[in-house]
């Protein structure tokens, strides 16, 4: 028995996120029918993140253990061959059989998209948050910096998760502009439910000038969800890499 | 009665083109669809380019001649309330009445898209061409520059066209590598059919060592379509401008 790491991206507008559901399409559930298609029996993957509805990924991983005498380098190309060409499988590798795709991730990129732009562009309308009002870039990258570090992020989660901490560290958070594009880069080594989009929200109130850089480290501190800025809308994330 | 002439992005994606047809969806029937709805009688446009199905605008062109009296620059609002999300009128100007979208255009500017890489990336897919087979950046870059000038570009039409004149002016030819992406931009005076898409389609040639760069004039030279390379699928198309 082998245990395969797979780097799957996937755009996620046609799914209602990874995780497999009962009544709704997800990108695991078309994995699994893939892989159960290629490897001949009913299989099933587990995945570092459970990405929602509408956010894409370019570096998911997931693990399947397989006995498959399909040499490890054919995997992708297999696979890709029974997907639907929205979910592509960018790499498998053999790991220990120990190897889990959460528990060992040491950390996580992802990214934010914003149009900052009096228009939307719509062919970036699944991929990118429209903004019409201006952001101030330099007031956004501010901000930024008061989120790296380790913090209790309670004030940045959604609520109803049961996770036994809200302590996080992030270990980088990047705004730069490209053309109408405001782009936030942020490496963790985990997040909370909705951390990132609600992070991404907050730092788009910065760029309003509804909250100054400044109050950053007090709404960090209040632990209150109220005081952070809304969660930004899905389409705009996409999990970029896990490290390991 | 005024001629109002409107800028227009579209995602090209879920439309066969921009010019009218009676058993197919296109984005100028959408567009007279909405005029007709908030200029409350019916509508006609008339497009600067007939771009193809799958092919995108940032900027394509179109007039409409009304005697509305909703003000000028609220017009792109009200047409965007009443146009889908792959539709985005993005100015509305007055112009003389004798100004023609098609027959004015000084210049036009296209944009095409590759992925080069060993996979596709899912979120492109309606928005790059895919190649996996490495392309020689610099030699497409040397290819490039012997399509700039005044030519005739016969070998570069699609068969059957209907035009006085197959010769044409290219005024500027870049390629460039941007990640994974190499982006062709290209402006001129005018365009054959499919011209752009088969340019494309013979620099991924050179790109991939099956034409030297300094057999370009003579393919020019031809005149014989078969002596240029394939026409590159749609989606990797985008008419950026036109300018006037």
């Amino acid at each position: 028995m082998q245990n395969i790491k797979m780097t799957i991206s996937y755009d996620g507008t046609n799914y209602c996120g990874w995780q497999r559901q009962n009544n709704a399409m997800t990108v695991q559930q078309r994995v699994e029918e893939a892989c159960t298609k290629i490897f001949g029996k009913a299989s099933f993957v587990t995945g570092a993140s459970r990405t929602d509805t509408g956010v894409h990924a370019l570096g998911q991983v997931a693990t399947l253990q397989t006995d498959t005498t399909i040499p490890i380098d054919r995997i992708p190309y297999a696979l890709n061959a029974a997907l639907p060409e929205d979910i592509v499988v960018r790499l498998a590798e053999a790991v220990d059989l120990e190897f889990h795709p959460r528990y060992g991730a040491k950390q996580k990129t992802y990214q934010y998209k914003i149009i900052n732009a009096r228009f939307p562009i719509p062919q970036w309308r699944n991929y990118a948050e429209f903004n019409r009002r201006p952001l101030d870039l330099q007031k956004m990258q501010e901000a930024a910096q008061y989120f790296v570090g380790t913090h209790d992020f309670k004030a940045f989660s959604a609520t109803g998760g049961s996770v036994k901490t809200t302590v996080r560290t992030i270990l980088a958070l990047s705004v730069e502009k490209q053309g109408q594009m405001i782009i936030l880069t942020v490496t963790g080594t985990g997040f909370l439910y909705n951390m990132v989009r609600i992070i991404t929200g907050t730092l788009t109130d910065v760029g309003l000038g509804k909250i100054s850089p400044e109050e950053i480290p007090r709404i960090i501190k209040s632990k209150d969800r109220i005081q952070a800025g809304q969660t930004a809308p899905p389409q705009g994330l996409t999990l970029l890499s896990i490290e390991y």
